[in-house]
């Protein structure tokens, strides 16, 4: 029943000579590695005004130049990958390049911070997805929607997932359409908006409720400037993913793929100013009461409630999603990773009846549930521990890829080594400022998570190689010598269920068997001892005592002491098992057999074997 | 870790020579029984004024004579009940009465109704228990009190459950106080306060906020009559109890359990009357906005809000406990008792590690803790289903005994037959009266589910019964024959984890022994193969293909290939299991072996053993 059920969500097996790659043109990878960064102009202005709006209205003028900042930013750091995408034909993540160049701690944090990483990727994009759901459906008269932001979250992330788990093939259409459709719909809004407000001026855009301005009184400085900029950092998200997926570009493959970069990286620039722009042009402003979204809000002061609004709106939600279905190839992808080279448990490298990393995209699926109702869906509340796990890959990327550049000594090393010295020294300045600016609301979370995942991969490690090295078979012993056997059969009383135990008892061990009852009720002892005798049986009885009506402790004292008794037999437990007709009957009967197992196999040397008796109805 | 809690909450393993029965007076014995049917006086006039205050306050005058008609019910049943007790001096419960007499379906429709009475028992006891707290509390100003009802009462369950699992002792001390000086309190309040009433006139209650009379306009007669008496039959629940436990008395054992009974009833009676009177003399009526009880209201006027009004209170409250406590000894032992005759699964006749039967115990506190936040703890609102179950049992038990008579014919049988009709055919009535008024208000439930339970009682028989035939030894023949064998070892790859196993199993199939590896991924596969080779193990590979990278299928065709091709010989699968040396660890290993297992054991003829690799570190 449980098959059919998984059957029925995840699909039939998919035999393993049909695992295939499909190879991408220019124009559907972009659709395939950009969404998550694109998608992100979705809240990165919202954030960036989010920290402004603290210092009251008159700050929030200081937008433009902050994401004047991170467009430098952005430029930089795709210059640096470019180098990297270059160096690595076969996929360059932050972990293969950290560890590479740098060694196994680094790779292991930058891994750890990635992983961090992807969970919030989904948790961040499914609710800013679900916040452009909420606002559409709150201009048009519906703000109770609103009030289910987390259930369609969550919905969302199960739906995501039960995708991912059969196994969603990479395929242009399902990604180009709405990916397409929201650079064009918002592109359109960045130039119709712009030309329209330089001619003729900007309206302010009319709230649903009015939003509160906060008093807190923090003075406009430096500090509310880096704040902002580390909020907008967000926008960086996702940049790597071309880098990561080069072999599945058509040949020549970096050549592409590095076009593809630099073509994502202009469209994101274009689109993060121009929001920017026409934010601060239309005082568009974050509204905690009716949590509808900035660029909501200037899509429907730009083109009024009709069908293009709609269109943005819906566009918005679809490429939110298939930024997170981003991460969850990423997420497995580097679960596999990591439990190829030991650090994570094996089960992560083991594809599952549908050719995907099932426990990585369940284990993705389970944690950014888990941030999205901890966060209530709120993706603005959960930035301050987003970004920070980018930044800190970004940095060990850049930095491995300047170790590798004096290593290789490749045609042109010392223009690429400049500019991924660079990219390194940006990143980290910009990560100390994340770090510092946001540790107080909740970075020091991930800042404490990282080293305990970095620790917890070193013992797993450790452990993987300490039983490598004791399974190892030098100077072992070929399978050859035969020993002498001792069965001790465990009998519940006189009937049918135990003849085959004792059977295969005697088959192994001809001379040295033993039936074992322990005694839980004195008068049922007697008579089966006496019921023992008249049934003429030449296999001896041995009661055991059990003073506290426990099964384990005697049997488990008395194994040992025949365990030394006959010190140079293997000894045989024989437990006779029932199997009911129907599997519902299995709760009718005592479960001691799995506790005896479970037990026994901590004791060395003791061989557990079951031996069934097939009830027939 | 888990077995450290368990000592920590229920105390050491008792051994089951220490297993004894306190013989009782009759002075301990009225407190151990009366506890069930004395606290009813709690509730049972609040219940009769719950139903007549729906025609308004003009009805309340009803209440005494509805009252006065309880009284004589009780005491016509007390009669019966007396003819049980010296029938039988061994205990004679509903489910052993009715199964004795009628047969196995009316015992069975007996126990059923019992076992979902004594779970109404506890839920309905804990929540008038909490009751008088809150009353209490919202008289002495903290009325916050009343809104933690559920979580007290969910706490007071869980706190009598561990007490029952460390087992209490019957120890009459513990039930001596409290029910003494509960009796002592509310027979001091109804004397003083009647001779008061009558003298110098009654003043009426002072609500804290002024209860709501509604005015759902029932019309006064015949109906609402029925509906309160009804009602206030709960008042009996609990009588059964002294002849449930007549072992328990000193000798002469019944004599004394029967004049218990009296005076049990007698106290009873005159309780119920008195508080009936005082209500109805004070004009106390049920108050839906403060939850303070009539037994509060009474008590407080007649007392003031003084010492004596808390006394009452905390005697009512323990009063009440005891009451719960009462179900935790009666149900696992009716559970107990149909799991020894094979009506329920074997795990309720099971003494725990302190000699208590903790199933049954853990069912009960499970169950009732469910009922409690179900109803949120409001005992008015579970009354409805409360008492039918007491009341099929009365009837059915009584009928039994009328059966006993005729059958035994002992000393003044007739006059007994005669006794035990007439409480056969007023229960009958009152159980008529009881299911039709009470149906649509919760007592279908009930009604749906005792037929169940009886359906789930004889399939769990019919399956033990056959399950008996089965395994019956006749014509059977003795285990002698020795069988040729064959193993298959199971191997992930060449370590030293499998050879313990290869050497097992040439020592049981010297001959037949095949090694067998599922091929997941051709590469890997090819190097085992040549591994193999290289090693000179003498034992043949098999490789199994595995095109949907399932373990588990391939295996189990070879197997029942191998098992039809070797008919007559006996089929040993081989697990090597790895037994890490801490237990955290098997989680980073492969749960394979379990999975393999749990699908072999319903492979009819194979046997399947574990040989353990315990790795050091």
């Amino acid at each position: 029943m449980v098959g059919q059920i998984k059957r029925f969500l995840v699909g039939k097996p998919i035999a393993t000579e049909h695992q295939h790659h499909e190879r991408l043109s220019r124009i559907t990878a972009l659709a395939v590695f950009s969404s998550d960064a694109l998608s992100s102009v979705a809240y990165a202005t919202e954030a960036i005004l989010s920290i402004l709006i603290l210092a009251g209205s008159a700050a929030l003028g200081l937008a433009l130049p902050v994401a004047g900042g991170i467009a430098v930013l952005l430029v930089v750091v795709a210059f640096s990958y470019r180098q990297t995408i270059r160096a690595y034909p076969k996929g360059g993540g932050g972990y293969i390049v950290a560890r590479e160049n740098l060694g196994d701690i680094y790779g292991l944090i930058a891994a750890g911070a990635l992983l961090i990483d992807y969970v919030l990727t989904v948790a961040v994009s499914i609710s800013a997805g679900v916040a452009a759901i909420t606002s559409l459906a709150s201009t048009w008269g519906a703000p109770w929607v609103g009030g289910y932001a987390v259930e369609i979250g969550l919905v969302c992330i199960l739906l995501v997932t039960l995708a991912n788990l059969r196994g969603v093939k990479e395929s242009g259409a399902i990604f180009a359409v709405p990916t397409y459709v929201f650079i064009a719909s918002v592109m359109a809004l960045v130039i119709y908006g712009v030309t329209r407000d330089m001619l003729f001026g900007a309206q302010p855009v009319e709230h649903l409720l009015p939003p509160e301005i906060p008093s807190t009184g923090e003075a406009i400085g430096l500090w509310l400037v880096l704040r902002a900029f580390a909020a907008g950092c967000t926008a960086l998200t996702g940049i790597e993913a071309i880098s990561d997926g080069v072999p599945a570009f058509k040949v020549p493959e970096s050549k592409n793929a590095a076009s593809t970069l630099t073509w994502m990286v202009g469209i994101l620039v274009s689109m993060f100013l121009g929001i920017t722009w026409l934010s601060h042009a239309h005082s568009a402003i974050p509204n905690e009461l009716t949590h509808e979204t900035v660029l909501s809000q200037i899509a429907r002061t730009t083109f009024g409630n009709g069908t293009i609004y709609f269109v943005i709106q819906v566009a918005t939600a679809l490429i939110l999603v298939l930024a997170a279905n981003t991460a969850y190839a990423d997420f497995p992808r580097l679960a596999s990773f990591l439990s190829r080279d030991r650090f994570l448990p094996r089960q992560f490298s083991s594809r599952g009846d549908r050719l995907v990393f099932s426990n990585g995209i369940l284990a993705l699926g389970l944690f950014s549930a888990l941030l999205v109702v901890i966060f209530q869906a709120n993706e603005i509340a959960m930035l301050p521990l987003y970004a920070i796990g980018v930044f800190i890959s970004f940095t060990l990327s850049q930095a491995g890829m300047v170790r590798h550049h004096f290593h290789v000594k490749d045609v042109g090393w010392r223009q690429g080594a400049m500019i991924n010295s660079l990219g390194t020294l940006l990143t980290a300045v910009v990560l100390v400022v994340l770090t510092v600016t946001k540790f107080t609301h909740g970075a020091w979370a991930v800042m404490i998570l990282i080293p305990m995942l970095v620790l917890l991969f070193t013992s797993i490690n450790k452990h993987y190689n300490s039983v490598a090295r004791q399974l190892s078979l030098e100077g072992a012993n070929r399978p050859i010598a035969l020993r002498r056997h001792t069965s001790i059969v465990l009998v519940s009383g006189i009937h049918r269920g135990v003849l085959p135990a004792l059977q295969y008892a005697r088959s192994i061990s001809p001379d040295n068997v033993m039936a074992v009852y322990v005694d839980l009720d004195p008068d049922q002892t007697e008579r089966l001892r006496q019921r023992w005798i008249d049934w003429g049986c030449d296999v001896p009885l041995v009661v055991l005592e059990s003073p506290y009506r426990s099964l384990i402790t005697p049997l488990f004292n008395y194994i040992q002491e025949v365990d030394a008794r006959y010190n140079d037999h293997v000894l045989t437990v024989v437990l006779p098992e029932f199997v009911p007709a129907h599997w519902w009957e299995h709760m009718l009967h005592n479960q001691t057999g799995i506790l005896i197992k479970a037990t026994l196999m901590f004791n060395k040397g003791v061989v557990v074997t079951s031996v069934p008796y097939h009830l027939e109805r």
